[in-house]
């Protein structure tokens, strides 16, 4: 069976650009099932696309306008209910069908919960050099409420089970066990007081590799993004995030994937962080176009 | 491992009344991992509770009053996130303990979507001879989006594995496969509009037995309790719905559990379906008292 | 200084209705300071005005039409906050001030929590012959929470303190002491369950005399009056009490005071019920009309 | 240009049923542009159709289940921002044109606010014999607030401008001149009390001959349709509609068209307003296909 | 027919302040008629109103304290449902009246949409020398769903029918055509970025003579302003627009007209963004008083 | 009678650590009784304890991880409804109580409005030298809307009625007389301008003594924390506020009480300024952990 037999009904593309090739193919994987506090971010996908609709296409970022532009939006996966470890492999079998599809493409993800990084990073298996994660929280628990894989222990699984870098952005809020965790193996943890001199923060992403970007939508702060599942005060500003994720572009790295994730419509007010996501991932396909380009 | 330690810290005793030993115990089991439209089932047990520290004790039905009662209102079960099997095999485990430590108690189960009886009521066993279920759907078909235990499915898997009977009343959405099922296997399906002639509808509830009661709040009309995962018009009054409650106590049967379902408080307005749900709660209590003191 | 005074700046006149010299007066008390669960209804007098620009002028009681009609609105009471007992000082010297300049009006009040009925009717003094209260609640108690001025023991200050007949109507919701003393002291109760033969009941509304009738809008069930500080549910339908409420008036008595009390427009859902209650008014203005007229 | 040159970009059909060849056509027209009061029913089309897709496809009316069925749902017209009087061009076009296109269907049209009936209508021309209007209010004032077209006189501008009966149930909710109307025109108004004796009404249906039925979703009670711009209380239950709607379809009429229009999801409780809508077209096609059946 | 005449019935004073002679007029056009996404502006002014109640009258910008003040609040205009073209007729009319009227004060309005900027700057004829818009959008398209006045046309119209200068602020959204024809015409946009140096910008207020201020308040952010109909991510902060509005008042401009638009109170929160209008509206009228006085 | 027999059954301890002996002792005042614009804040106390559940348990001021600690969270007062006088003799003696009987622990309190300081802080006699107060009001009214003991008062009685200085941080409201009076007692307050060189700031803080901080949530920008009666634009970032508390700690004085007050639950959305005053509060007792080990 086929990606395209796993898809829902067509929905509305992404910020209502055409359904058709292009540079970025999007997958919607509505997947929420492990959230322990508000659960919603199923509605994400399509609350998403549709809260686009009404941005325009220009990227303050790059200068470039977008209105011309099609997007291959595929449309959301169909996951069983209730059976955690085989929607995981679906997600996972769907994201290498898509790559394999549409290995031009830049393939932009939308949760759901970042428990789906988990599967679509293994879909990537060795061609990812570097992780970079933006997040409040750093989801390194070993186990969270007697359960391994949730959205609170994704990271640990995919640094144990994956070989691959990581660095992480933006966070403010851990366990001790993560803390420890994060000592004993070294991984690269810029919270979000280090985010001040972006010059300085941008050479410590040279080197990145082949890099794939997993942005959960609470590394901002709640004023900005209420509608998270989590809201965990004292955030970074969206424009500072956009800026960072073009520094991680600029600096000679091959950004391969892209997803975001956590948004939660259920949640929200008057769709902003549907809106707010829209616009993140209308400034990263503004970037990679313009880096193309160049 | 007993069933204490699977409990969260306490919580408020439903409707403030004090936690002791009681004719009645209850536990929430906080459970919606395989909600397909909207979750929020999990917040149903302590919104409930709340709720209905706001009602009077006095009963309608029966002119009891429970003021100065009590209720052994053990608290919820911790769940896996993620974990379906484990989750269903904790409640099934916990049920069965809870029967055991409080075996002269009429146990009051609070959802949590309505997959979660299907763990309450194998725990059980064989002590039940009829399941009444009230609920706007059948929740019987065989699979669900690739999934067979889910709250769309969790009936099938009754009516498949355990030895009892059952009663549907107040239904009005169904599938062509549910009818079908229904047909073939014999099951008694007492559909929303046939619920007009009560005396007539208690004949038919005599002779059940040992029976457990099952309450979907979808069975009500949105009108009285909007805040539920999937909406379903032209439903049940609250006041019809206990009056056929009535009706199976007073019909000589002996009831040995009861659940209630499906409430949703993310999407509720000012805690109507909490409070409709806690009300019910509280007139079971009270049949129940009536009917043993008589 | 003089009930002008005490009132705040012009809103908006009810139903946006002229303000002028009519047959009906009509004042908004903003007061909620002793309600215990969830407050809010101090906004019921501008929310229920302005709801009830919406609505049209035809009474289906009574087939008059209203829209050439003027409502003598005089606004507001402004009161000290945190200082209750001034508060109701201040609610029954403007009431007395009210009925003296209007003395041939029909006064209508609108709360405000139902602790402001004990000083509006105080301020009648012995010109009630019979309190009608409409009310989920008995709000009998006689201390609650260690106060004895509040609204749920509001009614028991005023069988107490005042030299007047009760009837309280579609109650469901009581406290044992409660029932204890509507026993001990022969209060007339018809609880939500006696109102099924509207012409019975109508003999029981005979000989009241001057009659005072306040509606307690939680009386109605929570599916047309979600918006009130404690839903309880099973409770009466609008056009029953509608004409229950006809019935009084009806029935040989003189109507001389009528307040609303207990909407919270704070937790409301399209302001439905701010609309009811609008409606509820303009009824009690066209019945009053017409039996006058006639 | 064509109708289809006028549609959005795809939505999900109604209902999620497929979009193909069907006995019904549906289509979307979010005109609320001569709203008065809160304008939203703009989202009323694309609401309708998701809310849809959580009911199940029994018609309990019929006992026919329309789950193998389809719709030819062609979308939602595109309408000038602040143009009305080109927008009901379009949609009188539009309306021509689909007849043409599916000239053996029923077409179903979702609105928007009650004066696109004006428009749709006008596009059957002599087509229909009796237009039937389910709606609290008559909205058949002659102008309102200076404007000759708009939600308040859509009635009155079809009594005025075309040949047709007119038979309107279900309202509560009138002007002066909107009732002085109704007798000098003698048109049939069966008013929300009217609606008792269903046989009796079912006589009144008879020989109504080519009809097209409006319902206005505000001739609901508010509390099974909060979602309304205009909330007026004391409305009908959704049973007794649908019934209403079953003896107009089996009084021997033929029905040629149907819209369903006012939902404003807005201001709308859990989407309850949009559920009744999509159920109330669900058991409109039911019983379309069971008359034709048989 | 005069202004009066086009009046609501009378409103709240804008912040509770009496409406009395004043160096201020202000006039609330409740015009939401061409929106696009979603409508509710025409509850700004009442909702912009009330909620500048519950502000204290101290300006932070000129320390000044505005409580003994008061403001002629002429109320809301009545304008025809579906009829745009009137409409704008009308508040044109209306903003000329106003300005004969009260020839000496600084009219300030309240939106509803961005459009009624047009009739309103249209009434000003050749007394304005330069327009500053701060807007999240330039609005400056030649026509928008085959509409040529509405919200996004706008400054567009104009441009083209007025003879004024212009300068735009906070802009961050566009779409090709509208960048095009900026660079084509020479208008001068300070895109949000470019507001980091005030000093430098205050440079370029200069000499822009007779000055008229027009405030989409979607120029914000949506953390500070959430509800707009439109939310555009990376907005200004609330205060850095106030000190840009007090460098135009410093740099030796007349400021001759104010507006505020575009808030939406039907998808706030709390009304937070009413209340920084309101706030807005405050701080315009102190600069206004403190320049006049030195 | 003791302080145990004022508070409330159980409720979740704060942010879901263990209730016990600690070096916190934390008691939640539900009191909002003479609120004059949104109440709500009674429902504060539990809405912190449970948001502060989803929060992790590091600081990120200190760089403590919290996570094996305890609070002595002793519950919830209850107060009696409608005896404002009594309520506030009720606080005084519970503090009083709450400092004997734990004289070790920093006590913490959550309102509640802000009226609750006055009775706090008199409780604790002559051990306070400096009162710290956030607000964006001054709250120094000498009497409001004739009473002289509420929300809008609280400090002036202070000033009056004890002997203690006064810090006032991130004002940016006041009435006039507020003004004169700070200026005719020499009061120090440092509006929300002047918090901009945290160095030159933390010089002011030296030698203040035996302190107690007191934060009305409303200090913080209404995009951070929506949910409170009175949103004031123009406010604090929340990290600048835990900086300058964290300024205060560390200038050598001695913190010997904390409290915030002010969120109100029922107008908020999603929780978030639940989350952030738990947020503050955390941060609070890691200040105070780290400056006790050092």
């Amino acid at each position: 069976m086929g990606l395209l037999d796993l898809l829902t009904q067509e929905t509305v593309g992404f910020a209502c650009l055409p359904k058709a090739p292009s540079a970025w193919s999007l997958l919607g994987i509505p997947f929420d099932a492990t959230t322990t506090y508000k659960p919603g971010t199923r509605f994400a996908p399509d609350a998403v696309r549709s809260a686009s609709c009404n941005l325009e296409f220009y990227s303050i970022l790059t200068e470039l306008i977008l209105e011309d532009e099609k997007v291959n939006d595929v449309g959301n996966l169909v996951l069983p209910p209730g059976d955690v470890k085989e929607a995981l492999r679906i997600i996972e079998d769907a994201v290498r069908e898509l790559r394999n599809l549409y290995s031009n493409n830049l393939p932009i993800f939308i949760g759901g919960e970042h428990l789906i990084t988990y599967p679509v990073v293994k879909a990537f298996g060795k061609d990812i050099d570097t992780l970079v994660v933006f997040d409040a929280h750093l989801d390194l628990r070993d186990e969270y409420l007697n359960s391994r894989y949730n959205h609170a222990t994704f990271l640990r699984r995919i640094v144990e089970e994956l070989d691959l870098d990581i660095v992480h952005i933006g966070s403010r809020a851990y366990s001790k066990d993560e803390l420890d965790y994060v000592k004993s193996t070294g991984l690269r943890v810029f919270n979000v007081l280090s985010i001040k001199n972006l010059d300085a923060l941008g050479k410590e992403f040279e080197n990145l590799g082949r890099t794939y970007i997993s942005v959960d939508i609470d590394v901002v702060d709640p004023a900005y993004a209420p509608g998270v599942g989590n809201p965990e005060p004292l955030g970074m500003e969206p424009f500072t995030l956009l800026q960072v994720i073009r520094k991680i572009f600029e600096s000679g790295n091959r950004i391969i994937g892209f997803d975001l994730v956590e948004v939660n419509p259920l949640v929200d007010v008057n769709d902003v962080t549907s809106a707010l996501a829209g616009k993140i991932i209308l400034e990263v396909m503004a970037i990679d176009k313009f880096l193309k380009k160049h």
